[in-house]
């Protein structure tokens, strides 16, 4: 699946502020990224740096009054559909060190505090399965709604609530998954399909040696996400960081699929 | 249903202390008061309050070294069993004065926090099986365990942790109803059959235009609970408030029935 | 100092709901009110029920549609400044049993968890003084900005974050008298002299046998406050608790002196 | 400084359960391992794994019933007292890729709610004395006592309380630097000179290109510490992480100065 990506960020930055971008499509097996540009402003971006786990790219740049951010991109996505209900959980002891940290609770993601839900909702369930009825657990019994959560919110949070986005839904999502074991990281993503189109957040659980998508929203195809970057929650793999004040004036943001 | 109760508590104040009692059997029409005798020490009680609601009382006294307290009690239960199903849910406007805070979220019941959740869950059971749904569910999905919770743990704690003790059952209760516009209390009592024996924490719903006993732990039947007091939640209804600090050594409550 | 008060009020109801109003004035020792009238769109009020300690009154009214509420108030506040430094802090079991419960946390005042603070900052300040710091301190360390705390803020939230409005003032300077073993209560108020005008929320604590008023934003003065409510937080002095779903539309409050 | 490391763990595992150890002397330029031994029961460790950030070692064992622990080791430290007063704090953009998310909240670390305090505090401090400047307030302002949190609080819960240990110093020391835009890690360590002898944790700071060492609790000299591993907060840096149930029954840890 070929993907057109354009997105526009108009900020205003009432003083100068360091700001850390996250929107560039990383360069990966199921995603080749045949070509992209960031232009920031008048100016340059400042610095580049690798993401998370050595995933995609992280572009510092300075904002200074009002501030036009665009990025347009090329990527040929070519991710064959795989049922994970099958695949083995692996043992602890067995996970690659970079691997080990995505056990762990996070931030956003208190996995610690899910462990008796999850193994008596979830215990009984082998494998892959385990991770497909988190899935459908968190489809099910959340509310999709805009403006019901932000920022701060957590998944202890939106497990009381029962109300958020996508952000949220990924929170849960590897929350469940690591109280249960099996390594999750988020993901931060442009979605073909996804309505309104924004940026999107999904979760990689490691099954049988490999990390795997998962959408609990199950707003778009995970055959046409073009992943930006990874991390432990959504504070690894927030599209904008600011160090100072800044506040968006509009966001534009859209996938487009052009072998149709 | 006669009981004879009997308290005996032994704590050590480093240092002297106001301590406000809650352990005193109250006198209401389903529960004759026969006769009780409170002991502190060598000392005299210092001063009684009613406690919440006018239901019950408290007593003040000074904690100092070592002290030894014992409560003696004879009490006629009478309380006929009531299905509450049938009951119906009083229109909020209806509401007496003094039922109305009751409504509200409180210091260890965030009921607002469970709108969502309470709505989707129960939203289409009408009437007092609303509220014995949210008992069967709270019975259902928590796990009873000693030591899983304490003194600061809330509502919204145990909807995650899914254990708790009584007291949290009953939060979690009070938390469903007020979610869902029915005023509840908590409500500690003597109760016969609870093993081990201990204080206990029911819940009181307002259904009907009165209140109704509901306790979601199933541990003892309302027929034999010998109420103390009632309040918003665990805070107003602690056996014992310490003002300054003090440390339990032993503490012992037996109920007995003299009637079979 | 008397005062014209001017309410009006618009919301949206897309669906009939029951609103709980608490915006008429307490007819009370150190305000006399003169006369007022609550106007409830086309209808009558449903029902009015007396306020928390019997003070003020609180009234049920039917919202649907657009619903246009207005109150006017004559009120005529007499309300000596008094010093509080020196009154001295009861000793808990001298209190009377309505004071008690304001002892106690509750949903926005965690007052249990400040109590290692407020020993070490405040516990060598004796008497009313010590409350007089406490306000001191939430003048001094907290930021007022609109806009920083929303109706889910706690005072440990404000601890932390160090912003919000008039709510976080005082359930901070409530939470802070608590852990102190002082009663205290929030008061909703009418302010002469509050920029922008708008509601208040201020605190009561409970000295020398009174509750005497303390306002830790400074933004009105205390002369010039007519109350409508009191409470143990913020859930229970709400001017308006809606049992479904409003959305305010517009909302005007003035506070003139007409004997000047 | 030459130091002689024991530890001897008991712990007793009901079920078998995977179990992760990170107790070994990390090998870093200023600390010498000069030799160590872990010892599991009879049986061989599983399995060893890099630490976060390269740094150190973990150990997969297997626990089962009784289960024995020790480990030796005899390690070089030679660590220059550096004052950080005056070294100079990074702009965000020029730190690696791999020191970012170290300023990122964390689990235990909610740096992103103390921005407003410690811009107030610490805002006014330049360079590497704004980070001394937060180490004397968490000395001065928090209680140091054994008991007063558990594994569950965070940086957050110890700001309210005032009160903790080694663990909850360390997180507030890191979320303070964080939320000032500075990188901060905790890190484990042994620590000569500790009273009781234990675990340490402690924070390393990113200053003028590198980490340096900070310890809020002043308990025990940096010059005599031996590091073991690195991480955002207590989660990544546990001593051990059991993926089941698992009870403690000793445990021993002794440091011991050879060269004096």
């Amino acid at each position: 699946m070929r993907l057109n990506i354009e997105v526009d960020l108009d900020y205003h930055f009432p003083e100068p502020a360091d700001v850390l971008l996250a929107i560039e499509v990383a360069q990966l097996p199921d995603q080749l990224l045949i070509e992209d540009r960031l232009t920031v402003g008048a100016s340059q971006p400042l610095r580049t740096v690798a993401g998370e786990d050595g995933i995609g790219r992280r572009t510092w740049m300075r904002g200074e009054g009002l501030s036009h951010l665009s990025y347009r991109a090329l990527v040929e996505v070519d991710r064959p559909a795989t049922a994970i209900e099958s695949l083995p959980i692996a043992s602890p002891p067995d996970l690659p060190a970079a691997v080990v940290p995505y056990l762990w609770p996070s931030r956003y993601c208190e996995s610690d505090r899910f462990e008796a839900f999850v193994d008596k909702t979830f215990g009984a369930i082998a494998g892959g399965a385990k991770l497909v009825a988190m899935a459908e657990w968190v489809k099910r019994e959340m509310g999709y709604a805009a403006g019901s959560s932000d920022s701060t919110t957590t998944a202890v949070d939106a497990f009381v609530s029962r109300l958020g986005v996508c952000r949220d839904f990924a929170h849960l999502m590897a929350s469940f998954a690591r109280a249960a074991g099996v390594p999750a990281r988020l993901v931060s993503a442009y979605a073909w399909g996804l309505k309104p189109p924004d940026f999107h957040a999904i979760v990689e659980v490691w099954l049988d040696g490999g990390w795997h998508l998962v959408d609990a929203t199950c707003l778009a195809p995970i055959e046409g996400l073009a992943r930006i970057g990874v991390g432990r929650d959504a504070t690894d793999i927030a599209f904008m960081t600011i160090f100072g004040v800044g506040e968006m004036r509009s966001q534009r943001v859209t996938v487009t699929r052009l072998d149709e």
